[in-house]
């Protein structure tokens, strides 16, 4: 049983850690932290968690007494308090973009501010990193769209199997936050579909140094808005390499299998089948599925992830669990919510 | 640990029963069964439950061999297998309208086929039954449009304070089921509303006969397929009668606050919070609220459930619970999934 | 040919209005005026209205110098700049609720401002009040609510056949205006049925006002968010007064018929047909059916509008087209857009 | 004026040509034909086209008296039909694939059923080839995909600035036609996102065959359902040939501008605008726009139509202003309608 407070828990990503912690079984809420809402009862802000007893307070990250913590602020925001929570002793995990760089000069020229802290965090996709995971003090938990682009797109860069992937990515609304803009006004987005920074979304970088790690692939990266609530389906379009052209959709197929052996959240779908996002809804699994190979060389792998679960506070119980030596699965096992 | 058999599992009550059992702690999901998809494996009509193992099996219904049955067959079927699966010892819930009513030539009337079962049936709606669902052996399960109609009207009929009803539903497009057709396309759905059946759906006599049995309330009803995949939202338009007329807002709160007392699965919204699908969808719960009266003595109370699983198998479960002396929350924790 | 300005050109009534009257073949668009967008061409405000050659200009009231002039402006703006418009000679229709009421104080009660404005509007429902658009210089067009809502009632009230009418009204998102709020923020609409000011919405005055010239009708509202864009259907219950106990649906639909005989906007619906929004989108039509009676007394009688079209714009051209003389239906010609 | 006759009025693009043509000056609608709903008046299927006092009738092909034919029936029907029709004298215009493929060889591939219909239609997109469409007699109407995916490519493929497209299509489900199927049941679109046929759709051969006329490029297609009633949103994603590398956006645009310079119907964005659905939906428009490039030389070009106007019936309607010789726009003014 471990105490677990979180930090800026009145967004979705909040919302959503409180939805599954609230049901783990070696898990205690203990603080739920909010500047705006010092005083107000969770319900307030979520209305579908009620009778928790929890109350938002404004707590100074020196005082947390807590063995992990939860971050979900805003980039910029977390970098200013993570390394006081690590001081208090806790395992720190981090859903905004602060960490997730090796190469700080990366995270400036994306995000436009100068990144002031030096702890280091691990990239938290357990996937990619579980051996670091298990002895990290800080994880840098991955981007939405980052998370569904790698998953379908790891084992060709490790096999080297392509030299370019292009990422089109149709995300559910909920990744843009709780706080209404234009482009999140329900009449701009109903019956619609809205491509936005086509070429310029900072999710992008991300992918390219977690990818490129195994292979010099080349990434690019269009998110669309489509008229849906949570949710993130990739369409991954690679390219056969010269001297792979020959290669099957079932060696591909295979390759995938081999390659998420034993993943507890990953799920191949074979035989014509394609992920869909409603099969993934409300879960951490990730679908990935496709492998189909056109005339022209192309092949496409397609991923389905829920972005505010496996794509942010799923991911981040995931990496709490494996941290915390529970089993992977514990407090994620719910299927998906499909329809 | 009991063994559980669902017969009928290929449509959506039957998918959601799976969804809540293989995640409920005890219970062992031993069979389920389907005469069209016999040999198949559950994920091919389920694609959000991939790996469970489970395949559907045509059994005979004197075959089965399980503590619990849950018969998800539609109207019609259900009364043609139910008393052959009560022989077998188990426990029978079904989802159908079968053994819903208390007087067969209502059944009759408005399902427009012969009753030829002699077997009885609880109404399982616990916060009505709770004691003869402890005893039976045999559970009618509501229809979804009268749970989410009645629980918002009971208090209401037991005090006698309205001598009318008006129920004006606004319900998900599951609801109609798995199979397509014409009024489910979703270029009919999609950015519209469509009433249906505004004075002839057969949950009416269902409401009358549970609201009926304490005061002489009329009762109306109209449903509305709206843009949703899961949810009904029920807004009661009642009329104070004269005697009544002095009642408050605040008094027909605490009306209700009363009434549902230490239900685990109602939820009485306070301080202007207005009940919406949201709150409720995927989880059992139920949001009652608004209690608000205009100036010509009309009273607005809403509700909100998931027809799926309040509304159909969560329901189902709760009741399996209290029947088989387990927690009654047990499997059936969730919160809701908002956004 | 009339030279037609639109004041307030930036919200969705005002790109409503550019979209029917730029189509329009006895108008010209000679001003569209906006003080936030002063400058700035229309498409990028509405960008469907490309290359029209028209910008948004900040324009003194009485520096117009147009036949006709639609303000498209808050209520409480509108009072402040009518009477100006009126000076300049101008035929003025405004989409406000400042010059909709007969009792100022009801105006004041429901919006909560002082009326300091002392011209005088004809309420311009065409249905009820032809005769005196005709010869009228100002009118106060319609709330989109109180189109569908009074269009679905007439008939009644006038007959005498109903003492209580409830208004169970669904709405499109676009009824609340071009600016983002929490309340259209897409995850909170999507997927979802959102209740909202059950017993306390400013349009109820104005329905109990048209409604009430007839008869001693009381009048309940209570409206609903829905995932839609567009489109009120407003599904309204009413109880026969004992005295009209033995009226059949037959009657009541022929009394709908008689009432809207030459109508050149309201179709009656036959033969089972429900009206549905997708029937109405993007049209000037109503679409009035149902007209069933269930055992109890209740009448139900649906409406389906376009609330930007025949609930706002549509109307107000409708509106503009009787005080001009030019034939009623020009420019409003085109279908509902179903799917 | 011209009689104009409708074969397989009553699908979704048959309903579409009557929406536009019954406002269209110069057009008499003489015929609506279909043999399935002979007798029935047309607002029996087109709920939103009323009074119109059109019936259809089960027509022999022979037997049509109009001077032009819209054939609005599946492929493999109109080759069966339409050489009769073309023996009336009169103009037809098929909105099937039957005569789009220049190669017969390429069709019974794809379609899987022999060509039988020795008549040669010109590809009917008037941004290609508007000279051939003035002297035709028979139109071959594109594909709804095509159309989006081609008007997206074309100024690309004739200046040889890249050598591979990638289209990845978002499609509304009035695509799939009226006809109910699983994979249009609402419960399986609403809030979801379901690729198909990611690597064999049809329409990609005739992208090819269009778009190959110019240059060697080779085209990659993938469609995806998203819940949306109408409009196809085409990214399109190319790269630049080692002899264009330096080509900067700003160039493209330039490109695009001119090529669809004196277009009525091509809209070219600037500024940062993104092409979105809802700025054509209901409109004959296609708007282009992004023209960004990423750092790895990939190009991003984004179309949005309405699949049912510039992507079926408005684009025949277009068609066969041309054949007629009217002005290219009568009829097919109307602006989209954003929201």
């Amino acid at each position: 049983m471990v105490n677990v407070a979180i930090v800026g828990a009145s967004g979705y990503t909040g919302g959503e850690l409180l939805r599954i912690l609230l049901n783990h079984p070696e898990v205690e809420v203990t603080d739920v932290s909010s500047r705006k809402y010092d005083g107000t009862p969770i319900e307030k802000v979520h209305p579908h968690l009620r009778d928790t007893g929890l109350v938002f307070k404004n707590i100074n990250p020196s005082d947390f007494d807590a063995d992990v913590i939860f971050t979900a602020t805003p980039h910029g925001a977390s970098m200013k308090i993570v390394p006081d929570l690590l001081e208090t002793g806790a395992k720190v995990i981090d859903l905004s973009g602060d960490y997730r760089f090796n190469d700080i000069e990366v995270y400036e020229k994306w995000y436009g501010i100068e990144h002031t802290s030096d702890v280091k965090g691990v990239f938290g996709l357990p996937e990619l990193h579980r051996e670091e995971i298990k002895k990290a003090q800080l994880i840098a938990n991955p981007g939405c769209f980052v998370t569904g682009a790698i998953l379908s797109g790891i084992p060709l860069s490790k096999a080297k199997l392509v030299d370019r992937m292009i990422f089109d990515s149709k995300t559910g609304v909920s990744g843009a936050g709780i706080s209404p803009t234009t482009s999140t006004h329900y009449p701009n987005i109903g019956d619609n579909v809205n491509p936005y920074k086509p070429t310029s979304h900072r999710h992008m970088p991300e992918i390219q140094q977690e990818l490129g790690a195994f292979s010099d692939v080349r990434i690019s990266f269009t998110p669309h808005l489509v008229p849906v609530n949570r949710g993130i389906l990739t369409t991954n379009h690679s390219f056969l390499t010269p001297e792979n052209e020959g290669m099957t959709s079932e060696e591909v197929l295979e390759l995938y299998k081999e390659n998420y052996k034993g993943e507890p959240f990953i799920k191949i779908l074979e035989d014509g089948e394609i992920p869909r996002l409603s099969s993934v809804r409300g879960s951490n699994f990730a679908h990935i599925g496709c492998f189909e190979i056109d005339e022209t060389g192309r092949l496409v792998v397609i991923s389905a992830i829920d972005n505010l679960v496996k794509g942010a506070s799923g991911q981040a119980v995931h990496n709490m669990n494996i941290m915390c030596g529970f089993d992977e699965t514990t407090g994620l096992k719910m299927y998906g919510m499909h329809p």
